[in-house]
């Protein structure tokens, strides 16, 4: 027996402009899987793994900026999503997932794959929906309909993120082998207008005086994808004021030249210099890497900090925070660019000051990593400076996006990383997902313990062919010969770095990749020029290096860039 | 700064008999993982992955009955070992799940790694405990010792699970290279006492009044480890009286030819006979695998059913329960045992009626598989034929503890299945984790998909060397052709079966394991020779067999039982 309204999930979302369905096989989730793989507006992707399928459907998202849905069957299978549900909550991503469930008389019966699947998510979730259990009644249809719209509309929202649709499903699962499902039309579609927010010219004048008081002036700009439009009204004020714009390397601002993008080795030199204090602080995007900059500015706080964004929970990175705007950051910066006065700029070097550290820094990393010919730093710096023209970059936790960060980019290139949680365990996967959605190279560069973690991204039949995959492979964990604290410690190499022997090459030859292998840099440049040949297909670079001699390098870069203003 | 209240949670863990701690990497968990490391009573393992870490430290718990304590690091880490947490829950297993986490002032800030831990378990813990943030008074101490000891205590009591205690830790979080640590002394530990529940001599009276007055009794067994008392109580019981013992493979009843556990052959043949209904059904243990036992007991319920088991939860698998015994199941029976009435016996065929069929039943089944030549059926059956003697059987979900069930044992080896919620996620790092605890050998019998899914079971460096890995490679989840439903709907290569191509010997050049293949069942002893050599160190057997043939071969079978009793 087909129940009406599960076959209809597929056309509210698609009315609602899913596109994309990752599903998870199972036998209860049967009519849904059925339902999507039918409609005719939804592509759908099987992959066994629930966990990669959370993280890829993640990538399937950012990149199409759509909702996605994600389909898997009860029990488990829907707890193995629970990483990539949490990154998305934190990252701001829609999904959709959709869980099939035992009805509910069955709960807590010892059927098999049954759990408690009621609010599974609880604490990183922006809605659960339970659907009904049965339909004898039109209330009851009437209820179905409204709930698929409102976990939309609910993970679509101002603020985006995951929302769970818990299907409870009676026997039999499948239908009839002839039996034709028919999607039923004029299905009640809810919209919902999001104005956007402004300011009266009152406030906008106000603000602008208080903007105009402020002699030094950071805008700091956390994890986002690249967007034009804040981009624009950015290099606006910069140029036009004495305020300096500064992001990290996954917040995509790089594209300006004028942008600090290395505020991380300004601050390790001079940690606690409040030459560099801002009196104004505007923050927006998601989350930051650079410690020394939390340290810097919970030492030398602004006098006023101003947090632009939708979501309505108070974020306190610095404890400096003193004023939210829930409204989107391109229109409050578009906002303040136009109203700006014409002589602000004249009146501080606080923007210069900023700008001369960092040249000072990126030229002497820039030497520092140029006399490199050994260690992973070196060999990201060189893939980093080879990238392809208009690639994407994937930045694995958790050495790749901070050796990248110290690396920096000026060129073309879109930059991702799971910095909702900052988690090792889907890197691979939300790269799978990004590549899968565009046609331009991607690009992930991870470590040995990020890919073996999540080598099953990579187990499904849709391997994309314009995905490369670097592995730096130094056999272990080599952050914790990299951070303070468990260096010396005789529990480093067991319990701390974990050391593992395992090489990619097998697993290339598992997903039937291209593999090439270095262990000396001076091959390096000659493998790049076949690893980014487009028409490679789906490869591999495995990059061996020595833990010690990372080390070594990496301890010899900090003491170097800590001696930058003394010399 | 040491924090001397999370130094000693090892010592308040070995006080309560905890041996063993699987340690997930994680710089926020540090202080945590070096105090179980330098402790001298607890054993670590340190396992990257966090799903297999969760499985293996579920293994290790039901081969040394003892909690073992999981550690890991702050985010999705803890995440990632829901899946084990789930599957704990309902085997009842008990885990102290420890994690590290932030201070309560950085969580929803924006930090690295950083979710919202509290009761992160919810729906599947037995308790959680939030261990202080500070320890500035005499009661922040007392209370984070009291904590411990609760959540161990909850862990381990009458009815055993997973506990969570999440330990919040602020920065430094390394100890110096040259700080010893000390453990306290004299700390307080909290015992409980169980003292065994009972009967009164009256109730016990009319419970075996109650008891002889049914004609037709049927004791179930589900899923337990084998438990000697018990046995030789139900014995006892089924020498002296007329009633039927019943369990699956998994109930490990199996030791005693005289016990039935082929009645889902029996109940194929016969579905809806009433000759077989009992009067009075008597249940223990936990899950059953049987679909044709379950409508064969909702369509033929019992006049009455007693549960035996300690958890007060109501479960009512056949909706005929009608009375809770909240005691120990061996207990239970050697109170019956002991009070039999001697002329109980003569009343009734019942016993003969069930063992009549159950007999036909074998000696059908055996004569097809005898016929059989090829595909996963034969090849588990061939297989479990020549297991060692005293060795441990692992069977993975879905369909190798299908085909097991069919197949039977009357052999010493005890049978292990994670039937807590049948998931295929982590059946191979559980026989990982049972191998390590004893010296037999543990032969794990899995599918293409649960295999690679849980792949990561073996990347750490604990390979047991008395593990034997049976995969059977179907290249896809055979299941899906087996059972009614998919098998003829166009969905059913992509969407269901999900046809993959790995096979499994990459993964013994990754894990350094011998690796055997066979796809021509002729060759298969001769391989089974060398693979139970209890010197041949950790080994694959990959068995590759053909979907169709093995649906064709499962539905003669199926046809072929349906007409036993026709002939």
């Amino acid at each position: 027996m087909v129940i009406q309204p599960i076959v209809d999930i597929p056309v509210i979302c698609a009315a609602h402009g899913i596109r994309q369905a990752v599903i998870c096989p199972g036998s209860r989730s049967a009519l849904i899987t059925i339902a999507f793989a039918r409609h005719p507006e939804i592509a759908t992707l099987v992959i066994p793994d629930e966990r990669s399928a959370g993280f890829i459907a993640l990538g399937l998202a950012q990149s199409s900026k759509r909702t996605v849905a994600v389909i898997c069957t009860s029990g488990t299978a829907a707890a193995n999503l629970y990483p990539a549900v949490i990154e998305a909550f934190y990252q701001e991503v829609p999904l959709l997932i959709i869980t099939a469930d035992r009805p509910p008389e069955l709960i807590g019966q010892q059927d098999g794959q049954t759990i408690r699947q009621h609010n599974l998510f609880a604490n990183h979730i922006r809605g659960f929906y339970q659907f009904p259990a049965s339909f004898g009644t039109k209330q009851e249809i009437a209820h179905a309909t409204r709930l698929v719209n409102e976990a939309i509309l609910n993970a679509s929202g101002t603020v985006k993120g995951p929302a769970h649709l818990n299907v409870p499903v009676r026997e039999p699962f499948y239908p009839a082998p002839d039996e034709k499902l028919s999607f039923s039309h004029a299905l009640k579609i809810i919209e919902v207008t999001h104005p956007s927010a402004g300011f009266s010219t009152e406030y906008l004048d106000v603000l602008i005086r208080e903007f105009a008081s402020h002699e030094r002036i950071m805008i700091f700009v956390g994890q986002q994808a690249f967007d034009v439009a804040l981009m624009q009204a950015l290099e606006k004020i910069r140029e036009q004021t004495h305020c300096v714009v500064v992001g990290e390397i996954f917040s995509n601002i790089h594209a300006s030249g004028e942008f600090i993008t290395n505020h991380d080795v300004v601050l390790t030199a001079q940690k606690t210099s409040s030459e560099l204090r801002p009196d104004l602080l505007i923050t927006c995007g998601g989350s930051i890497i650079s410690k020394n900059l939390k340290y810097f500015l919970r030492e030398n706080p602004p006098s006023a900090h101003w947090h632009i964004g939708e979501n309505p929970e108070v974020v306190d990175t610095y404890q400096t925070l003193t004023q939210k705007m829930l409204m989107n950051p391109a229109v409050f910066f578009e906002s303040i660019a136009d109203h700006l006065k014409p002589d602000n700029k004249a009146k501080s070097d606080y923007q210069q000051r900023w700008q001369m550290r960092s040249d000072a820094a990126r030229k002497q990393v820039d030497e520092y990593l140029a006399e490199c010919q050994q260690g992973e730093f070196a060999a990201i710096s060189r893939i980093m400076k080879k990238l392809p023209h208009a690639s994407t970059l994937h930045l694995a936790n958790s050495m790749p996006v901070r050796y990248a960060g110290y690396v920096g980019l000026k060129e073309n290139v879109a930059v991702w990383a799971n910095r909702g949680t900052s988690g090792i365990d889907g890197c691979t996967s939300t790269a799978v997902g990004h590549a899968l959605n565009t046609p331009n190279l991607h690009v992930l560069i991870t470590g040995d313990m990020a890919f073996f973690y999540d080598r099953n991204g990579l187990w499904h039949q849709y391997l994309p062919p314009n995905l490369r995959i670097v592995v730096l492979n130094n056999h272990g964990g080599g952050i914790f010969r990299l951070i303070d604290g468990p260096g010396k410690l005789p529990e480093l190499n067991i319990y701390f770095e974990t050391q593992q022997t395992l090489k990619a090459e097998n697993s290339a030859r598992d997903f039937g990749m291209a593999y090439y292998f270095v262990n000396d840099l001076s091959q390096l440049d000659e493998h790049l020029l076949k690893f980014f040949d487009p028409d490679n297909g789906a490869s591999i670079l495995e990059i061996e290096t020595n833990p010690s001699d990372n080390e070594a390098i990496f301890t010899q870069f900090k003491q170097r860039i800590k001696q930058l203003w003394k010399n």
